[in-house]
C-alpha cells in the first residue's frame, strides 16, 4: 500500500470539535464532556476532542483526563464520531511531555471501558519531525503496556511552529521506517494562534494572518502523507459568514477539514463541502461574488454593481461597477457568460458522472458538458451557454465532494436522516452508488 | 559546471503543445500528429508533445507510439521546435510504469528514422524523488539498448501530486549522484487537473484552484536545479485573455512557459513573454489596469472609472471610483504618478540596456532612467516624470526579456520573419547583440 | 537551549541600513560611512551594513574595506546599533568568494580597533547550504588567526536565489552538526532584485514582483532556526505610504525587519512595528481601509464611499460601494460591526495585558476584551461593540509588539528619549514591565 493513500476508516474529516475536559466551579467538572457526548447527527463532529491542553486550566487536567475517561466508559458506545482527545505536549518541554504521556497511559488503561472507545490522541505543539518520533515512540509504549496492538492509536498533530510545518515535508519519507509507528498518522491541524505567536507575526488589529502558505503547506503535506488537512479554530462564532468563506478558500487548498469550537460550527463545518441541495448560477458584480434569484427558470440580478439598458436594436449599455460600454447582442452574451458561473448540486454532479460514465462504457474518451441559463438583468434577458469538456482526469477531480460524501454516508449512519432530508432518498442512493 | 545553470539548448521554453497520438475512427489514426508536424513559425510551439497519455484513448496507445515513429521519421526533420512525447507512468502502478518504458523503446529503435528528431520524454504522475529516479533508470537502460549516448534523452515531468511537488526541493541534491542520470532532467510541467484532484480540492462552480503557491514552487524548483518550469493547460481555449491574464501571472513567479492545447494558444504563449513592439501607459483606474490611448503624443485616459475637472486656479477634482478628492497641481501629478505605469517595449529595453552599459563603461556603477509622459483624463492635461536607479543588479533583473528573445532567436530561425515584422529589423537586430 | 531560541543579544532587528564604502571623486571615498556612523535615535538602524559588495563599485572594494576599517576605529564605539559589513560573495564564483574572505581577514585584523565594533558579515547570494557552510568556515578561520571567539562573529545571509529559499528550510537539521558553527546564524535577508533574475521573472513594467512565497518561507526558516527575517530593499524613495504598506504585509507574515537604503526610511523602518501611541477605528470602505476621525468621543467616517441614511423608525439605507440595503437598526449594527476595526494603541496592549494578567492570578483561564465605540456616518450615530476571548495563547500571540518594544528598549538606549516623546514615560515604564 502507497505511503499516500489513506489507511485508517475515515478518509476524510469535515469537523473537529474541542470540548473543555474539566471546568472548576460546577458541582461535575465534566459536565461539558457529558453535554458533547451526546451530540449526535448533524450536531455532532467527525472527530471529537476532549481538549486537555489549552481549553483546560492547567491545574485541572488531571482532573481532566479522569473525567475523559468516566464519559467514555459512560457514553463512549453511543458517539457517532471518532474520539481524540488532546493532550499536552510542548517540543521545548520535556516536563510537558512527560505529563501527556502519563495521560494517555491512563485514558488507555484496559481498566476502564474508554479505551475502546478511544481513536487516537491530538498531539500539540510539536517541532520538527524527531519531536513527532518522540510522541510517535509515546503511543507505542502506552500500546504495548495497555495491551493495545501496535499501532493502532491513531495520532494527530497541531501544526503550530515553523519547525513543524516543515516537518510536514518530511513525513512521507520517515512513515514506514523499522524504527517508528508513524504510520499511525492521522490529522495534520493549523493552530493558527501559536503559530501567529512562534513567527512572531504582527497585524495592527491584532487579528490573526490568513496564512496562506501555512494552509497549502498543510494540505500539500497530508496529500504526500495519506493524511487529512484540518484547519484551525475560527474565534468569531457570531460570524457565520466569515466562517464559510474561510472554509471556501480552505477547500480550493485540498482542506476540507476545520476546528469547531460550538455544535453550530459542527454543523456548519459538516455541511460545507458537501454539494448544495440546489444548483445555482452567480455572477462577479464588480468583484462580489452575488447569487442570481431563479424566477419561473430565469436567472434574475437585481442589485446595483450590474446595469444593463437596451439601446436599440442590437445595440446594449452594459454598465459594471463604475464601467461603462455600449456592446452588441453578440458581445453583451460573452461579457455576461464571464461574469456568471453556476454551482452545481449534488443532483448535477452525479447527472454529469453518469453521463461520463456512460459515455466512457461507449469508448468516448472526453465529452462536453453543457451549461445554460437566461440570465435577466434590469429586464432585459440575455441566453448564455458553456460547454466543459470532461475527460478522465476531470471527472476524477471532480468526483472528490461525491467520494466525500460516500465516506460521510458509509461512517455516520446518524446523519443518513439529515441527509435525506437535505437531498431527496433517491440522490442519496444513486450518489452513494456513482464511481464505486 | 553549477546544476543551477541551464545545460540543454533551450534556456527557455515558451510553449508546450500536446496532440493525441492515434484517433479511432480517421482512416490514418496519425492524422493529427501529421498536421502538427506541419506547424512553422509562430503557430510551431518550442516543445511539442505528442502526447500517449491522457489525451489518448488508453486502447489506442501502442497504435499511438507506432504513429510517433512513422510521423517523426518522416516529417521529424523540418519540424522547428524540440519533440517530447509524453508516455505513460504512475507512481502507484507498475503496470502502467512498464507500459511507458515500452513505448520509450519502442520510439527510440535504430531501425526506424524517429530516435534522431526525438528530444526526449515528457513522464506524468510522478511521485516523490525514488519514483523520478524509476523514471531516470528506464531512459538509460532504453539509451544503452538503443546505441544512444547515456544521458541524452531529456526529462520532463508532469507535477501533478503533492509528493512530486515536494520532490522539487530536492532535485538539487539528487541531480549528478552517481546512481543517476538525472542531469536528463529539462521541464517541471505543472498538471492542475490531476493535481486538484491528488489535493482533493473542491471549488463550488468545480473551476480550477489557483495553486499560486504550486507555480512558485515549481518556478523554485526549476531554478535551484537548472531546470525550465511551465504551467498546465488553459482549458478555456476561447478565452484568450484569461490566457493572458495567466500567463502575466506565471512570468512574475518566474514561469515564462506554458502548456497549449491549439495552434492558436501555441501563438499567443509564444508571444506572451516577448515585449510588446511598442510601449504604452497604463493606469490603475480603481483596481482595474486600463491602457492609455497615445494621440500626438499625449497618453489618454477616456474611461469613467477616473475623473478629473480643473476647479480653479491650482484646484483639481480628482475621482477614483467613488473616493473624491480636491488636490493642488502638485497633489495631483504625485497622485496621477502613482496611478500610471509604463510597460516598456523592446526597443525601449534594448535603449536602456544600452544606455546603462555605455554609462559603465564610462566608469559609472548606476544611472537614473526617466519616464515622462503627458497624460490626460477629462480633458486636464498633466505632466508626470519617474526616475528609475539601474544599477548592475536591476541591468540583470530587467535583462530576461531580452535573453529569451535571443534563445528564441538562435533556435527558431523559422520565426525570424514573424520577429522581424513584429518589431522592425533593426531592433532585432540590436536585441540579438545586446548584452552577450 | 533549542535551535529555535533566538541565541543573539539582538532577537529583533526593525532596520537593516547600507552604506557604499568607498565613493570615487570625493576627497575623502569613505565620506558617506562617516556620515552613516554619526546616526543616532530613531535614524539610527538596529543593524548597520557598511556595503562592500553592490552598492560599491567593484574597483573601489579594497579602498571600501580599509574605510571600514578607519572609520570603525575612530567611530565605531559610539555607533548604537550592531555592524555587520557586507562583503563580496557569490556560489558560483571561488575568485569572488575568495575576495570577501580576504576582506573578513582585514577587517578583523587586531592591529586596528574596527574588530570590537565589528558583530558580524553579511554574506550575499549563497546558494545551497553547502554554499552556506563555505562562508562559515571561512568566518571560523578568521576567527582563530585574529584571535576572536570561535563563534562570535555573527553571520547573515541575502536569500536571491532559488537554492537559497531552500536551504532555509534545511537550516534547522544543519545548525549545531559538529563539523560547522552555524550557530552564528543571525539574519535572512530577502534580496529580491537578484532573487527576480535568477527565478527569471518578467513583469510588463519591470517593477519586481511581491514575492509572497519567498517572504514567507524566509519567515518561517527565521522562526525554525531561531533567526530574524528581515525584507529587502524598497527602491521608490519617495513613496513613504508604499514602504508602510509593504512593511504591514511582512509584519503579518512575521518578517518585522526591513532593509532601508536611507535614513529616512530607517525612521519609518523602526517605527513602523511598534504600535500606535494612540488607537483609532478604521471601516472597510468598499474594499478601502479608511481611518476614522474621532470627534468628541465619537468616529466619525466622512469620505464617499459608505453613505447612510434613516428612512423611519428603525428603518435605514446603508449603501457600501455601489451596494444599497435597507435594514434595521439591529442590521446596520450587525453590518457596521462588521466594517470597522480597532488598532489599538501601545497603552491600550499594555492595559489589556495587564488585565488578563489579573485574570489569570485570580485562577481564570480565558476573559472576555471588549472594545466598543460610537460611528458616525453622514451624521448617523450608531453604536458598535464586539468582544473577544483572550487565553493563554492569545495573550502571548499579541505580546509580541510588546516584546519587541522591550527588546528595542533595552539594546537602544539612545532611543529612550524618542520612545518616551512618542508613547509618555508612564507607557514606556509600564510596557517595559509587562510580561517580562
Amino acid at each position: 500500500m502507497s505511503v499516500d493513500e489513506r489507511i485508517h476508516d475515515r478518509k476524510f474529516v469535515r469537523s473537529f470539535f474541542t470540548t473543555p475536559t474539566a471546568v472548576e466551579g460546577e458541582e461535575d467538572t465534566g459536565k461539558m464532556l457529558r453535554q458533547a457526548a451526546g451530540l449526535r447527527g448533524m450536531e455532532a463532529p467527525d472527530v471529537w476532542v476532549p481538549d486537555n491542553e489549552d481549553a483546560t486550566a492547567p491545574n485541572m487536567r488531571d482532573e481532566g483526563a479522569r473525567n475523559i475517561v468516566d464519559v467514555l466508559t459512560e457514553h463512549g458506545a453511543g458517539f457517532p464520531g471518532e474520539v481524540h482527545p488532546r493532550v499536552v505536549w510542548h517540543r521545548d518541554s520535556p516536563g510537558t511531555r512527560y505529563q501527556g504521556f502519563r495521560h494517555m497511559l491512563e485514558m488507555t488503561d484496559p481498566e476502564s471501558g474508554a479505551p475502546e472507545h478511544l481513536d487516537g490522541f491530538v498531539i500539540p505543539e510539536v517541532g520538527d519531525i524527531d519531536d513527532w518520533k518522540k510522541a510517535d515512540e509515546f503511543f507505542t509504549i502506552v500500546e504495548n503496556e495497555n495491551g493495545l496492538e501496535e499501532g493502532s492509536l491513531k495520532m494527530s498533530v497541531i501544526i503550530e511552529s515553523g519547525a513543524a510545518e516543515l516537518a510536514m515535508g518530511k513525513l512521507r519519507e520517515e512513515i514506514g521506517k523499522p524504527t517508528n509507528n508513524l504510520q499511525r498518522m492521522f490529522l495534520l491541524v493549523d493552530g493558527e494562534v501559536d503559530y501567529t505567536k512562534d513567527l512572531r507575526a504582527i497585524t495592527p488589529t491584532g487579528e490573526l494572518p490568513a496564512w496562506a502558505e501555512l494552509r497549502h503547506n498543510t494540505s500539500r503535506g497530508a496529500s504526500a502523507a495519506g493524511l487529512i488537512a484540518v484547519d484551525g479554530p475560527y474565534d468569531d462564532i457570531r460570524d457565520i459568514e466569515g466562517y464559510h468563506e474561510r472554509m471556501t478558500d480552505n477547500q480550493a487548498r485540498g482542506m476540507l477539514g476545520i476546528w469547531s469550537l460550538t455544535p453550530g460550527q459542527v454543523v456548519e463545518a459538516n455541511t460545507s463541502p458537501l454539494p448544495p441541495a440546489t444548483g445555482y448560477w452567480t455572477i462577479d458584480a464588480d468583484g462580489r461574488e452575488v447569487e442570481l434569484t431563479s424566477e419561473d427558470g430565469v436567472e434574475v440580478y437585481d442589485g446595483d454593481r450590474v446595469e444593463l439598458e437596451e439601446l436599440g436594436e442590437d445595440r446594449y449599455e452594459l454598465e459594471v461597477g463604475s464601467d461603462e460600454r455600449e456592446v452588441t447582442g453578440e458581445e453583451l452574451r460573452s461579457e455576461l457568460l464571464d461574469l456568471v458561473s453556476y454551482v452545481p448540486s449534488m443532483d448535477d454532479i452525479v447527472d454529469s458522472m453518469e453521463e461520463f460514465e456512460a459515455a466512457k462504457e461507449a469508448g468516448k474518451g472526453a465529452i462536453a458538458m453543457t451549461q445554460a441559463a437566461t440570465v435577466r438583468v434590469d429586464g432585459v434577458e440575455v441566453e448564455v451557454s458553456r460547454d466543459r469538456m470532461w475527460d478522465e482526469a476531470t471527472y476524477q477531480a471532480l468526483q472528490t465532494p461525491i467520494t466525500l460524501f460516500q465516506d460521510v454516508y458509509e461512517n455516520r449512519p446518524d446523519q443518513h436522516d439529515d441527509l435525506a432530508d437535505l437531498y431527496g432518498a433517491e440522490v442519496v442512493e444513486r450518489a452513494t452508488e456513482i464511481g464505486q
